[in-house]
């Protein structure tokens, strides 16, 4: 790589915000990508303090000036990943669009239909990359899964089932969460930030992609139920649609914000004339495959296995084996020691944080070591474990 | 934060390479420190192509010299990590500390306990931060577990049993695999670059420091059984320990290299006079935890679950509910538009990698929810969804 | 016990038999019943061989005269087991009713309603015990989940899921399987015998029982979708409801014969306003519960436990934390050693079955045993394993 | 079959018994034989009482009595079941094989190895079968791993580990527990009932086992550690062995009575040279086949799968994918029925159990399928489910 991409961020900024630190860390953890140009908040100058903060190199008040400014610039930013509130994806990715910018925009895409044409038509137009954040297509199983199904491993789809529970709305979260909590609640249950549907338009969106990413198929018509539990909100918060594919098969995508006890439990199950898919991300590294007659086969995540065409294989970072939890476990780490140096050196607040192992640890460790290796070569007898430190 | 951290990196630079990779995504994951300096690789002029390559600031032909010219600078290094075979631990990790540098340095520690009792003095004497990459303590559920057993939930500790299988070095791996598998297994069944050990070295280790790091106890004596099932293999394969703790009770430790289908299986279950608790990296977002006569508790990873203590919450970095991978499926997004511009604007050779979702699944996304919404307010009538692009 | 109940059996006695011998082992298991006279088989010579061959008491041609003939007797069936296809389940149910005996039907109860209706009115006017053969609900831990949403464990309920996947009739069995799965397959999918539904008749009643025996809840309105995939076949093989709940909730209602890999995966969820409730066969010893905020909770079977009701306990036979599969188990150890017996003693022809443990077994055992103990006496040093046998 | 086989048990008939009702349900279950002989519990008045009050055809006040009378006679049992505490094995197991009968006997075979050896030579001399009460290798996945051993699927065996870690002894339940409680502790602690090895002969026997009857190998020497946790016990409560087997492999067998949380989850793992098996009683109905570089394999319970040997099938009776519980569910049902006609028709004092499906259950069934099929057909429009009852 001739150099870092530069990414402009919109939106994500704020203290409660949900999505902008995810965003970031997707950017930077491959070591590929800067963090630019930020228009983080709605508020202009907090917007370019929490730019300053976030360690952007260049802050911006508003995202129009963002992008305006960098289209000018010969370092300019690359592309604009847009995390604010539904109501305003339209305006930035629009702009940076036109502007001749690659855009990586949260979903839903935008707000209605009629945008979602515009958007389109100006996109197609400038012929700009475009990715939108139907994140859980991006887990290498479910990939696994597309290229599963693309290759006739099920046969002909009949049947997709696609499901999404949440249960933290159950509450009157909107109301009586703490401000942070408040803050992602509010937003998702009022029409005009959110859209004509609550629970189906952040969640169900997600369900459905599964449809269109994993099986490759199309709704033609459907049913719906959107239903609201909880007294006083004013979109659905449970969203059950029937919908007819365009192969002539059917799916239910079905997504609850109110299902106390799921997390965030998105899955599907493919079922076709030769076989069945099965995901959850509850298990993310594991896709199930069933035929006929046969064993159940386990895909999983791990470089060991050889059955990852070459199209997957770029998104896997994990070594041989590893969870992908293992990432952020590193990170830890690193935070540990670093939280010491700021409190240290630099005379920061830091959190009161959980030690991890320091060098007593490795210390015990290679007492351990050397008291097994003694006593495997005298055939186990009891060996004295060294004491240090 | 005033300034993000400059790191310094040992080792993790060559085309085979393991973990340094995994080290830098933990680096940078948190935007809060940054790859200032490396010696990368051994060879002095791959070390800096590597060091140029991987976006480094500053890179240099060997960690002695690192240490020294970044020791006199006032933006020198504020601690260095170290990423190299076991051999090449000692060295920088000694000379860091003597630089007053704080140190996050792979395990096991070094070569042997002489090594490290040298290397614990000089930490000591200095008093500089060190943290040994026990990773997988950096679970938020293994935290939990030794914030628990601290909290007396599982009274006092009878038996701790720690356990880590692999499969991958079942066949003769270090002399048939490719390059990158032979790299990888030839120095972990060296023992002039892993020490006595091999297979209780590299992750019998990581098993003990469970017994240390979670149940708070330290091995007083032990029997053991180190194997070699590979034929021609100089080191273990396959270890067994049987050991006595400090609070009388005991521990298995057991670790395997040639357990087809264990992948990177470790875990640990302590048990107590009051109730157990159990983890399995297999499934690292649930900690587990069992009392007589009442029913098992989950305890799970996800910020609306408020039983986590405040010691362990700034490790956590997930939204509600989502699992760790999260991270990972938000830069294969960030990737897959990354390798659009990177091919189209800067005329970079990319993988040829499947496309996650764009703008005609944004928009279909729009269909399905307006059609959804218009269905529901008519009572679930069937609606087509309009067809667009 | 005073004696044995005496059972009279209609159906279930033919080679291809699905569930004669299941509710036959049912029946004797507990010691407490007694096969006494069946009417087994449609011909009444082969009615009457089958009731021998069967070890029953009394072999009757057809149920009209098993019925009539026990009605007399002053050692007459307590009740009748009525398991044949559909469409014989009215005439047997009535007429043992009318004659005062105590009914246990398989499910669906009848073919139709009105047939529903003129049952329901006979048993009401005699006063007989009825059971229906709604299987699931007799798990333990489905009794529990009633026990807790009765008790108020979950709030209100807001929404019902309740599934029962199948995969068996994915292609066309009815004509392409042997014979026995022929059999199985042709009823189940020809109206005349299953009645107007096929899949939602033979496996969506059990999941709406779910529905009615676990929430306490019936449907009021529904919308439904019967789709038939496989070509040719005169029934729905897949089936989706959608119905609101007389409390204002709602529930989805799913089943499906051509769901390859699923094998007969029932199970349900219960939302309420404070908590959910979830079983699944596919792990049927636990029942999960969540509430906000708090670890997830696993009741499991097992006498250990003292969470469970008195109205529960008594269904209840496994030993301290066994799985049901126990008796299985112990049973095929009896039939290994009875078919040795069969085949020596009584010169009978046996299946050529895998033999389980036997005296060098036991001999084993004890050598290991009696190593272990000086070992163990020895603090762990080698000792040989006797050879014996 | 010619006629029912004629059983004789020996215990297994007070109120505390454990495994009594467990071996009667299997000797009854399968209408293929019955409780002819009892001699259940050491007091002869006792003894027969409870043989009258379990149905048994015959009740004596002894084994020896019982073994003499049956002898003689042409009716005589076929075989003895041996149900007692551990020093009460050798006597009727001897007497019986000198009578010529079959012998089915719990495990550990008896006391000690010299005991063990003189049964051995009777039970050759007179060449009686015999089958040993080592239950789990008797559930079906569990000779299916024996079977693919032996088909060389694994290839050479490296390693086994076989486990079994209760909890119900992790406090001192032979002085707390209530009555029943307490007498299954009591003896099992006690080395003149239980033999000189309380935890390892009570449960360590079973894990071996899996290393003889699916591995197929023998230890040959062995280190052991025997722990004693709960004070004041006179037996080990907690099992650890490290094995050498007799093809050069090796065996970890661990047992505990302590590890609270765990309820009888014994299993293994077979580790070879080409492969992995493992299973759990956990999971019972599920074998996991591990291969280098191919998805994990499961192996599941159920008719449809043809991959079960001929000699395996015999053991399986779940119609087509069932779990074995199925069959406790339908006794629950019949019980149900029973205990409604017991209390009703005999005046008998039965539990208050939980009431199951009825007819008014089995008329909503009805209604809820007429409802569907009419909703169906009308593509899915609402419509009211009928009222009945």
């Amino acid at each position: 790589m001739s150099r870092k991409l530069r990414v402009g961020m919109v939106g994500g900024g704020g203290p409660a915000n949900f999505f902008g630190g995810p965003h970031r860390r997707g950017i930077l953890i491959d070591n590929s990508a800067e963090l630019t140009a930020g228009a983080l908040r709605s508020r202009p100058e907090e917007a370019i303090a929490s730019a300053k903060e976030l360690f952007f190199a260049r802050g911006y008040g508003d995202w129009q000036s963002m992008i305006a400014e960098e289209a000018k610039r010969d370092d300019g930013i690359d592309y604009v990943t847009i995390v604010t509130p539904n109501d305003a994806h339209f305006g930035p990715a629009l702009a940076a669009a036109e502007a001749g910018m690659g855009v990586l925009c949260e979903k839903p895409l935008v707000m209605n239909l009629d945008e979602a044409k515009r958007l389109y038509q100006a996109v197609k137009a400038k012929g700009v990359p475009f990715v939108v954040a139907y994140t859980y297509t991006a887990f290498p199983m479910v990939m696994m899964a597309r290229a599963m199904v693309a290759d006739g491993k099920v046969g002909e789809v009949r049947k997709v089932e696609a499901w999404y529970p949440q249960g933290w709305l159950a509450g009157s979260r909107e109301t009586t969460a703490d401000a942070a909590g408040q803050k992602q609640a509010s937003w998702r249950v009022d029409p005009s930030k959110s859209g004509a549907s609550g629970c189906g338009g952040d969640i169900g969106t997600h369900a459905y992609e599964f449809v269109r990413f994993v099986a490759g198929l199309t709704a033609t018509r459907l049913r719906a139920r959107l239903k609201t539990f909880v007294p006083g909100r004013a979109l659905d918060d449970d969203f059950t649609v029937l919908a007819e594919l365009d192969n002539g098969g059917i799916a239910t995508i079905t997504a609850s914000q109110v299902t106390i006890g799921a997390q965030n439990d998105n899955g599907f199950r493919i079922v076709g004339t030769e076989g069945t898919l099965e995901w959850s991300i509850t298990d993310h590294n594991t896709l199930k495959y069933y035929r006929g007659g046969e064993p159940v086969s386990l895909y999983r995540l791990g470089g060991m296995y050889t059955y990852f065409p070459s199209s997957i294989t770029p998104y896997i970072r994990v070594p041989e084996g590893h969870p992908e939890g293992f990432h952020e476990a590193l990170a830890n780490l690193h935070r540990c020691l670093e939280w010491q140096i700021r409190s240290k050196t630099l005379g920061e607040s830091v959190p009161d944080a959980m030690p991890l192992p320091g060098i007593e640890d490795g210390v015990a460790g290679m007492a351990f070591i050397e008291a097994a290796v003694q006593s495997g070569r005298q055939d186990g007898e009891w060996v004295e474990v060294p004491k240090v430190g």
